[in-house]
């Protein structure tokens, strides 16, 4: 079963707000096996919301929408899709006293621009809002079905969990939707793609998505099935042959952050870990201390951003800065070393780079990063060259410095899932 | 003029990710003169492409989509839209150049896919991408406008700003939208409508919104004009007025983030700053290197996590710590006094407290947190009480860390604009 979504409302349509119930939305018709077809933001406008809940109820079994149910004159939703249904509004008693014993309650009078709240077109069911004015709306048209929620979050939440998902369970499809969610660092994009697309076109029984954010990619197959043992089965059987593709590159196959994974093996293997930063300023830190309860392998970390600093907090030489440049292997590494040794960490991570804009130099470019990873025994660098502004390189530094951290255990031959 | 943004992407019909680059656009394209009237979300699906596209310019003079332009199998954009406008695609060998040349600046092959994103319909104008492999689209057809551009939001943007932008000034309406966007901290969003609502209410030329987001509050006020000067008069009007009703709250008239405009001030007045983090982990370090030439101001940081290191590297005394506990207003002091002595800063913070989840007690609840600012001669001290969860209570105390020192400096009886 298909089901489109629509928020309303102007403010959606200026660069300051986004419509992100649908987020919530779409989370709860997958479960009740309605799938997304399409969404769409429409403004509090009769002929534009006519045309989009027409359009949307000609190809779809189930029209979700948000927003423009208030007391206001803006406000159009309610009746635009009566009159686009043919149906006559009439004032629900019930609904009405229900309004002005809310505002009883906060100690106010109703105003009069609220009774348009009462109104509920012939042979719909009022939905009861338990956080707020506007009640929805439960309208069965030809098989097919609309449902008109109101705006704020909270409210739109509460009412759908208790009227909309129990009325939604009696008409959902049979179908439900099974999904995985794998996170892939240190391939791009298209590498992942051609080692995984191969696989996933042997199972048209499941929909794939490739997704890159920064840093890292994701891949979503999605199954919808009637049956949870197969469905089960075969992303286990999928996820599997992408675990064999992707080798100790995929890191999560439940959705997990980078830095959650690496607190999983710290806090598996006992580990510490504590990070000397330059040009990620304490963004590392942050991420690993993100985690809740990071206490525990987390000792501490210095934004070394000045060479004297360098050397009054993680002993790094000045000769050595002299001779090589504060942004070198070497340094990246005598950080590592330094910080490991005042924090008494298992492990410790040296971060120097330049993130630009300015700094760069043709020996030295920005999005030059060196990053170091020592234990007591043994020691690791690399050099990258991460592309895009500041912020971007910045976050790449991080992640691939999390992503050092996390291959420093040995490959448990799966990820954690 | 009016346009609409399609945004495209199976990925984006799931609950894992929002289209946000609506945003950027519908900001870009109302200050070339047009407003968007719609927001479409469509997967990656040729039919429902079609029936978006064939909808949208049937409504309005332009319509801009963004994504489905990748190298890989499920990316359709360019072929449905040539399709549907009735081009061929051709091979560009200049673009298919550029394409094997950036693989090649990172050292890498192109692979064989990448080769789809050469293919430019007959009649349509390649929009060159600095930031990735896809380029955009621009095509004219029946004199209205189609452009495609890529998803990922640098690259975007970047296409956005070098080749969008300026084939639009050439034909956006004769009305364009002039807006403020002023940024409030230290106060809740209902005290500051009851300051601002009586004051918006007498400009009815002007709409405004009030956009509560974690830490700040934003107020947006919006005019369409044909006349530059009259709405410029009207706005300065407007955001005087506001200033007087919000005083120092008002941080920036011009959307600055907090952490631009204090760095705007330690640079006015050549100061530098150095912290000393428990409870933010780094996140205050990470925000105020966040902006470009932080090196000018920011002296360098440390995540002390543990007592010990409290003690070690910013002097905290032992006895203190065993006296008042880690989290209290006099361990957040001597945190900012042995910081900004390490470093010989201008400014030494020190933060502590509780993020959660764990760690809560009647006495020191989760959310408790004490920021100290002190500089050779004064020290100033704050307990907050934040709400919400982990990630929120952490940036709320950074939120509240960079008020303190933007508080610092004798306010200059206007924000930053």
């Amino acid at each position: 079963m298909d089901a489109e979504i629509i928020a309303v409302g102007s403010e959606l349509l200026t660069p300051y707000r986004l419509d992100t119930n649908s987020l919530f939305l779409t989370a709860e018709l997958n479960r009740s096996g309605f799938r997304v077809r399409r969404k769409h933001v429409v403004g509090d406008h009769d002929e534009d919301l006519r045309q989009v809940f027409r359009g949307a109820l000609e190809r779809v079994e189930l029209v979700i929408s948000s927003g423009g149910l208030g007391p206001t004159q803006d406000d159009l939703t309610r009746e635009t899709v009566s009159d686009l249904l043919g149906r006559k509004l009439k004032l629900n008693e019930t609904i009405l006293r229900g309004i002005q014993e809310r505002f009883r309650s906060f100690g106010r009078t109703m105003p009069d621009v609220n009774g348009r709240q009462a109104m509920v077109p012939e042979g719909a069911e009022p939905l009861e809002n338990t956080r707020g004015t506007a009640p929805g709306l439960w309208i069965e048209q030809n098989g097919k079905v609309v449902v008109l929620l109101p705006g704020p979050t909270s409210e739109l939440q509460a009412m759908f969990v208790r009227e909309v998902k129990p009325r939604l369970a009696r008409r959902g499809g049979n179908l439900r939707l099974y999904t995985r969610d794998l996170r892939i660092t240190g391939l791009p994009e298209s590498e992942v793609d051609q080692r995984v697309s191969p696989i996933y076109k042997q199972y048209p029984g499941a929909e794939t998505t490739i997704l890159s954010a920064p840093g890292e990619i994701q891949l979503h197959p999605r199954v919808w099935s009637d049956d949870k043992a197969a469905a089960t089965k075969l992303l286990d059987e999928l996820v599997e042959r992408f675990r064999m593709a992707l080798g100790e590159n995929l890191f999560s196959t439940s959705g997990e952050a980078l830095e959650t994974v690496v607190a999983g093996e710290l806090q598996e293997h006992r580990a510490t870990i504590a990070v000397a930063e330059s040009c990620t300023g304490g963004m590392l830190a942050a991420r690993l201390t993100n985690v809740p309860g990071s206490s525990s392998y987390f000792r501490g970390g210095v934004v070394s951003y000045s060479n004297d600093l360098k050397s009054a907090w993680v002993d790094v030489p000045k000769e050595l800065i002299e001779a090589k440049g504060a942004v070198s292997a070497e340094v990246a590494l005598a950080m590592a070393h330094g910080i490991r040794q005042q924090t008494n960490a298992t492990l410790g991570v040296g971060v120097t780079g330049i993130a630009g804009p300015g700094g760069g130099t043709p020996e030295k470019p920005v999005g030059l990063v060196h990053i170091a990873v020592v234990n007591e025994k043994s020691a690791k660098e690399r050099t990258f060259r991460f592309p895009g502004d500041r912020d971007r390189i910045r976050h790449q530094a991080t992640q691939a410095a999390l992503d050092m951290v996390r291959r420093y255990f040995p490959y448990a031959a799966k990820a954690k899932g």
